[in-house]
């Protein structure tokens, strides 16, 4: 009888080797691991990744590059709706998970595998996150989570690769990162705490540029087109903006909030690029949408943002979120010039066709010929019209 | 026949000084200029601009402090609300004016006016907040705004004022300023294009402060109560950290926005201690409050600082909405650490007894003994159910 | 030189008949009258009014259906957002008037009219929806409204009309009726008071069915487009369940509400077609949507009833909210059985391919094969995970 | 040693019954039976229940009256909220479940049980209630689920029972019956379809009642006091306008919802006297709060209604949405007229010095003196002057 496949998500790391090992050797499993790149990692890393698999035995090994998909079914929307959670966070990780588990889960199907794995332990976001993906793409496959079910120590699984024939390096990074399009995540030591602040050696792009620099970025129907006027994919430009921004130091900071299970949580990240996206989308934005467009994108931009965070990107309501996002961006058409500096950003203003601001039809604190005095006084009667009666109503 | 009584509010500038000669002499009225200070002005501004009503000859001129209330009344929910509009702008002069319109209104009525005169033109969002407030307060009293209505140039009123014995400094300011407790508005040249930012002699408090520093701010129920540990009243925390932080630039930000009367409307601001305070206390909440907590305080925040903004605090849902406030602040509690440097500042960390994110309970991203990976695991599978459900029937 | 071309907003009643002769003899305009039928007019009352507009002198007399337009443009999102205003009222009215002011301002601009004209008074919503809109579409052309400048008397008007040649009939009906696709609404009398029901006699169509009889409605991405099996557009499965439905006098109702101008409106309508769908529709919502579209639209559509309702059709948010619930409707086919009775219908249920409460998945209150007793278990303490350590830090 | 105290949340029903034996036979516990009264009992089947403890041999027997504590704690927020789930279902079993909960824990504090136990099946939403309300109220305390955890059949339950002689009932009722305060749940046969209706031999309260009859019911602060003039407790009034209200067949329905273990549920129920109390206070608001208090009530209600539902009571955003409601029925106060009729009732209107639709301030439909209609036209100018430069900016 042939062995029962499993696709494991590999990382190289102690965790998914481990797994690599106890599927193929305890559980006896055909191994076949793979590789979800979202954007983090470059050629040289990959390559390294699949070396490890192979070492290890792995039946087969492959790398699904998801960059593109990634920002096309969530990246978009987290622009389109300014997502930073709790005023924040771009969701650096969060959403990258789900795109990862999704691609998992479809070359599951693909390739007949009776069996997915994946290496969370037992404490995070993340289990939830594929969990749930695979019960809901793939419900008929078993989910298996070694590390979760027998919770062993570090010293433990180095024990068990050891005895297996395989030597891994026993010394823990210092903070765990995480590298995506959208972001890196740095989480460890001052990060458990709630008072203490990330060190500068912690944070995996150091600050080496100084001075000031303005970089434009152009959107059509709220996509970024075009950086400092060269067009090019809107994958590129998040890239290209983040490797001009990033040695600045800009967007470094820590997030606080709600994991899935109900604890509390914080990570440190830097996202120079997807930070200054969103901000200069959202400038653009207040100049070309209405007063109502631009609160209910607020509130669906917010939920959005949570959904995803908690995994819930298969619920059919983040299409229908996402339907009202993309009409919202129709005239979302302009270039924003931003000012670069260490440590922090300036959106210094926009240019667009769409601007409401145009004085052609009155500007604000000058007076014009569009309405009259008259037309604001009648205007302040009707408007507080209601409340006015209300006080005389209630005598107060 | 005695005069009848007016009640002007009065700035000391072009506009009120115009309005003073006016009311007097063209409408015959007995004038009684009010200055409200909301915190913009000190002593011997206050002197200055009563020397000047004197000198214009009105019946009367009182100032009424209303720095107290200010904060008692809008500031303290606001704080409590997280409040800044499109993400970027505490409201500074927003709520001021609700404040001032309020405060003239019950004047009007204690010395028994039968009008009341403001100087807004027709162009600004500050000639609705006064006209509904009055129509909504003192319903039958005369609103009197000769600017609006007479839409005099600048010359035109200097000559007039000229002609009535008056001098009056013909030189126009290049920005209009305006100072209170929670921030400075500066308005013109750039913040009239879309595309432009105001240059560093615009600030009304220039870069003096280099290196780091840091400050703790103490909360006990959502209130600012000491700055550095050392306790004094909500006001004086936000004044003394608006004295040490905005020598160094914090806070400093333009704010596009939709005005009351339906244009765009774009203004600069430097508010470093308001902003801190708002940043500082919603880093505290992220520890304290629970997931549906945020989520509520910030649909709920957004809309009072946009109804507020729009003049609207008298209507009773103001008041529902800050019970919810005071509500959601019982455990707020606790010191916030901040770090302030040239143009930024950064949130350190906070230390509170009411942290959720104890250790005691689980910490992220390590196991603990409060559920267990199988506790996860059914979680997983009734979290993700209904979608699971939702796929399968839909067969996607 | 050419007289003015006028475009009138023509019912056939006192107003507008006044409207005619004032705009032609008084203002010198050459009067184009037109009649937008949204469903509210069949042959023989189409040419009546049109009889009556030449007997006046019109210079063109048009009929415009808009009914198929008025179902595209708004019942059709109605439908899908189950929009009953303040719980009870399908907007019979409001909806209507955007239709007709847009499809006027269209043909204005189409003839080349240099003025519109509508007959609304100053006291109620119309007048708000006819100026804006011709505002939005047609901000070049002049707005005259006769009834609201003049302010007469109906005697008054029935004069100046005699002295011009015309007769009209000089009694007030006890009513005021007006009559569309989505529902008649029912003023007089009754509705100016807080405390009094409308009379038997004053409900336009009579009951005159007794027993029960059903009925089915088959959606097909939420439009309605079959009744009782038989398949039809769905303007008119509403205009035949309404005859069906209402002489059981199903749908009667008394709404209160909010006025645009801010005071509190009370008025009868008697919609069984409109009720029945949205009920219908909604309960089959229920069967296949998830909890969290169901939530979502519920806010939204909301929102966009009363925006609506408030004449603010044009405002692109509208647009965004229609893709988000266009995109809702996905799922949303099958078939709901309703049940008549006098005064009364009951949902009885629904049929649907793409009903979630499939029993294949699990019976509410019986045990089933997708999860186990352990899962919940295990859900439940994720669950109550952050409210638990929230209590046992807060020590309550 | 002495045994571990189990406190046993009791019905008198076979699963209760057989928990009983289990728990002190198998589990070898000492059991302390419960009954929380929500107002679904009276004396007579309180002493029923008692006899059938004390027959099934449990250490202690109690019962708990919550019926005044369930109506403060959660009825009245429903009340004010408005709440009917999905706009059909006033909430009757959910709110009651988590009441007694909290009761049970209260008592396992107060007698210093080791465990609880609770006799819900796997399948429904019970178990999530009573699971997570012990954990986050008495988190040291062992949950125990026999039935959930043993899945036995009904016959092997009763078969358990004989061997320890003890004889119950074997014929199953037909349907499910749960009475409260808050209306009486009706479950079985057809609610497990889709498209069935209960029939009239499965409801409760039989139709015993023709002809019209008129009622009254008065509010002060949003609370009922008073039935047809005369004043009572909240309770009272309750439980009396369903003893005159349920005869007509009043308020009878099938809600379909969400479960919180994600399947969809469906119940029948008959609950006059809470549907009237809701539609009558609702009523009453939309004469007495302004529209952004309606607006907000709206979304608040919701949620705490979906929240109570899925037992989350305990969140303390519970409290603040508690404290927003609150603050909001300050003004609403008055007596509400309600026509019943076999099957419906009609709200026939209100009386209230509350009432803002008074006609001193402007009658809907008829000109007055509050404003002119040249206030109106610079309202609507204003107020669609967003859109209508929108429309020009983007040429539409």
């Amino acid at each position: 009888m042939s062995k029962k496949k499993v696709v494991l998500a590999f990382s190289g790391g102690l965790d998914t080797s481990f797994c690599c090992i106890y599927l193929a050797k305890d559980l006896n499993l055909e191994v076949h691991s793979v590789v979800v790149n979202t954007g983090g990692f470059d050629e040289a890393e990959l390559k390294q990744i699949e070396e490890r698999a192979l070492s290890l035995g792995v039946a087969s090994h492959n790398v699904i590059d998801e960059t593109t998909n990634y920002y096309n079914d969530s990246i978009k929307y987290l622009i389109f709706g300014n997502v930073l959670k709790n005023a924040t966070y771009p969701l650096s990780v969060s959403a990258e998970r789900v795109c990862q588990a999704t691609a998992i889960a479809n070359y599951a199907k693909k390739i007949g595998a009776e069996c997915v794995a994946h290496g969370s332990t037992g404490a995070g976001n993340d289990q939830v996150r594929f969990d749930m993906i695979f019960e809901i793409l793939v419900p008929n496959v078993e989910v298996i989570t070694p590390i979760r079910d027998l919770k062993l120590s570090r010293e433990a699984e180095i024990e068990y690769l050891h005895k297996h024939g395989v030597e891994v390096n026993a010394e823990k990074a210092k903070y765990s990162i995480n590298k995506g399009l959208w972001g890196t995540s740095v989480g460890g030591k001052e990060t458990l705490t709630s008072n203490q602040y990330l060190p500068e050696e912690s944070w995996p792009t150091p600050i080496s540029k100084s001075g000031t620099e303005q970089v434009t970025v152009d959107f059509v129907k709220g996509e970024p087109v075009a950086l400092n006027g060269e067009a090019m994919t809107s994958v590129e430009v998040i890239q290209k903006l983040q490797d001009i921004a990033q040695p600045y130091g800009i967007g470094r900071d820590i997030h606080v909030g709600d994991t899935i299970i109900g604890i509390k949580g914080r990570v440190g990240f830097e996202a120079a690029g997807p930070i200054i996206i969103v901000k200069a989308h959202h400038t653009l934005e207040k100049h070309v949408l209405t007063k109502w467009q631009l609160s209910w994108k607020d509130q669906l931009g917010a939920f959005y943002g949570n959904f995803l965070h908690e995994g819930q990107f298969h619920d059919p309501v983040m299409r229908d979120i996402e339907a009202f996002l993309q009409s919202s961006q129709e005239t979302v058409n302009g270039r924003v010039i931003v000012q670069l500096q260490p440590n922090y950003f300036t959106v210094i203003g926009i240019e667009s066709e769409n601007d409401l601001m145009s004085n052609k039809f009155g500007t604000y604190g000058e007076m014009n010929n569009s309405w009259t005095g008259d037309d604001v006084k009648g205007f302040s009667k009707i408007f507080g019209n209601q409340v006015s009666i209300w006080h005389k109503v209630n005598n107060k």
